[in-house]
């Protein structure tokens, strides 16, 4: 059962031989420019580009399977593509092969309302969807801040800011379609809100990063638009302070919609990139979704928290002008966190730990950045005891050995916690030197199913596994 | 990959050869007394009782260990069993073997308050955690009925009443400690509240109704205890307005805690067993849960769309003895249908359905119940779409030509409205007829899995695959 995946090496004979054959399937859907090819390698992380020999754009479930037929007729590995904000490589072709961008596969197939469910195709986005919800009164809650498609949130089991209070994409998938390694196209479930029928496929299937199937279809749990929304933000003497309001919180059984940290740096960057006068501060940022009555509970319950916790001022509103104001600085951190080193780029980390030990991980993870001189601004989800300390560096090689350093004692530190290396955004390339010590033998498990299902390892090969 | 999973017979060699092996190795928690190995067939449902040749009664994961290896070695079948309450022949042993019993593993090993979970082994019941967890103000939701073990309702991805507030087993275990066919104990998760890891192990054993693995530890996310819980009932003048009433609950977007609905004959059923005074008509049983000011919310406004949809009178209460009293029908549905027809044995079902066809499936269902001449009260757990419709059959061989006709028309009719044959009992025995109706060739990756992870299919034969 251990055995060892097969370790693909280029299979230049094949590809040599699939990509005539793509072209004449998809005429100029199949692009073999080294430009297009480059954009479908991996750019948003320091992870180096290794583009795909070709991309094939797909418009219908029938594409998708005509590409794995070929593909696998040539044994050519396949690396499905949907908008390329994924953070590990996910995308990256380390074999090359064919890059499935499903991107134009952008249609809203049906919404229920009375079952609160819709389904998509794998390149609808989450603003899309929730552009087309919004009429209806319904909304899809899944933000992991860029607007990935639904296909790659689901790929790579992704949350955000929401998902202390609607869960991840592991909640909120019911159904996958997928076309599998041997050709078929199957349904995991079918639209009932739960379900004991056989293994749970769709949970297998989201976080499988496309090495298990392409999904092709997407049935999704919606959520009516609330009432009322209230925002709020509130800095702390020190992290600890936060973080300690942040777990009272939510013992107290607050359905809060986003709670989020900013540390102090971050808030410094955005102070300076946004020119705005926050007080430089661990911060946290609220919100709060439910009925005028609710909603006003909870903000008043989660004020009194943050003042027993030596926060202050809680500053909230449940305007919309004053709300979006309030969390500005929160929606601006990505570009904050760029321009505070500009000609740098970020390195993302994304441990999460059980949210009674994130105090004390968050502080020894800042100790260990200033220790090695290193500028990382952190921002969290805290509800959920999961952070992000994004490491700026230069092309200074010390530079890069101590933030290599640094991310191994993340990892490590994470995982003395009982945590996890990798919260939201997946193992891809990045993080598979840490999977076997994060999750021990069940890595063995894992690579007997991949096997059973993928035998010649074609999806998204050299991603997951070490 | 479609391997047809090898069709085991009864290893009488083997299993000749393993149990005095077990006996040395486990003394008298080894029985292979008659009694006792009836007790570990099936018995609470119409399927025949099909025993083990041996009970091994586990007192640790060492034992679990050691049974599977004892086991692998002889090529003899494990049944895992926890408190045998499953209704689908989970338990039984169609080709002989060893029944792990694991309710002597009834260790709550521990409880993390503020990060809400707890670990507890596989023989804990849902009723002992609760009792112990309740001083520390925090509770364990998930309520399929019976006092059942964390561990069979982990297998089974049990759910019950509680679910349409707080999911399911799926929703509800962060991870789980299991001892695989390959004789290796692993852990599928870390205790992050979430993870983007590698596959999901978690989910895909949750529900594997012991095919796939043996459960020796269950970490569970925990919720507090409610500051405030009111209770309801509400009779409606037809099944149709009682489902209305409940679709329109559901979609304003109200966190129901349960919302269950009684049919005209169960409610009758209950009045004789209970000596009540209920209107025999189909009833809404509600309970809320949140702060005081929450919960009187949510009352008010279900009491009137209740209201507006033709039911009441709503009656509701937020004190305990009251609360009780309004749910004391609800609670004495099992015996009140056993009641109804002294001596006849029931037929649990457990179709779901999207929530927008549940007043159709269950009128036409009530409709084919009687065309058959069928004696079925209906109790649902109708804000999730699953209701179960009790058959209650006596030895006459027509009224068991009659049930099958019925059941299979069941399983049709939710199939046909995009449901499923199973919201919560699992497949079993009973219904791995349906499976591949349900999904399709989603059957042969589930046994390409089943291959991959126990290749001798010694994990509970003759479960869930036709």
């Amino acid at each position: 059962m251990a055995l060892a995946l097969s370790t693909p090496t280029r299979n230049d004979d094949g590809i040599a031989l699939a990509i005539p054959i793509l072209k004449q399937r998809f005429g100029e859907r199949c692009d073999t420019g080294q430009s297009m090819r480059e954009q479908h390698g991996h750019t948003t992380t320091w992870i180096p580009n290794q583009a795909p020999d070709a991309v094939v754009f797909a418009t219908s479930t029938q594409d998708v399977i005509d590409v794995v037929e070929i593909c696998r007729t040539h044994q050519v590995p396949i690396v499905p593509f949907g908008t390329g904000t994924s953070l590990e490589g996910h995308v990256n072709a380390p074999f090359g092969g064919i890059s499935v961008d499903m991107s134009r596969m952008n249609k809203i197939l049906d919404v229920h309302a009375e079952d609160l469910t819709c389904t998509v195709e794998p390149g609808v986005t989450r603003k899309q969807l929730n552009e087309y919800l919004r009429d209806q009164g319904l909304m899809f809650p899944i933000d992991p801040g860029a607007d990935a498609s639904i296909g790659g949130m689901t790929a790579t089991r992704a949350s955000g800011t929401n998902a202390v209070r609607y869960g991840t994409m592991k909640d909120n998938v019911l159904s996958l379609d997928a076309v599998m390694p041997n050709g078929e196209l199957i349904r995991t479930a079918r639209r009932a809100k739960k379900t004991s029928a056989g293994y749970d496929l769709t949970r297998l299937l989201v976080g499988s990063e496309g090495t298990l199937g392409l999904i092709t279809g997407i049935t999704l749990k919606l959520h009516g638009i609330p009432e009322a929304i209230s925002a709020a933000v509130c800095p702390f003497p020190h992290v600890e302070a936060a973080c300690n309001a942040d777990i009272a919180t939510i013992k107290c059984g607050m359905p809060v919609a986003r709670i989020e940290l900013c540390d102090a740096l971050q808030m410094k960057a955005i102070n300076e990139y946004s020119k705005l006068t926050y007080p430089e501060q661990p911060t946290l940022f609220l919100e709060f979704h439910g009925t005028e009555t609710g909603v006003k509970e909870q903000t008043d319950l989660v004020g009194a928290i943050s003042e027993e916790h030596g926060g202050g001022p809680f500053i909230f509103s449940t305007k919309p002008e004053e709300r979006t104001k309030l969390w500005q600085a929160r929606h601006d951190v990505y570009w904050a966190v760029l321009a505070l080193r500009p000609g740098a780029s970020g390195i993302a980390t994304d441990v999460c730990v059980p949210i009674s030990r994130l105090a004390e991980c968050v502080e020894e993870t800042r100790a260990d950045l200033e220790r090695l001189d290193l500028i990382a601004p952190i921002v969290g989800h805290v509800g959920d005891g999961n952070f992000h300390a994004s490491v700026l560096i230069t092309d200074d090689p010390d530079e890069h050995r101590r933030a290599g350093v640094f991310l191994e004692r993340l990892a490590e530190r994470a995982l003395a916690m009982d945590g996890t290396c990798t919260g939201e955004h997946g193992i891809g390339q990045g993080k598979k030197k840490y999977l076997r010590a994060e999750v021990g033998g069940a890595v063995d498990i894992m690579q007997a199913i991949k096997s059973a299902i993928d035998p010649d390892n074609l999806f998204n090969p050299g991603k997951i596994f070490a």
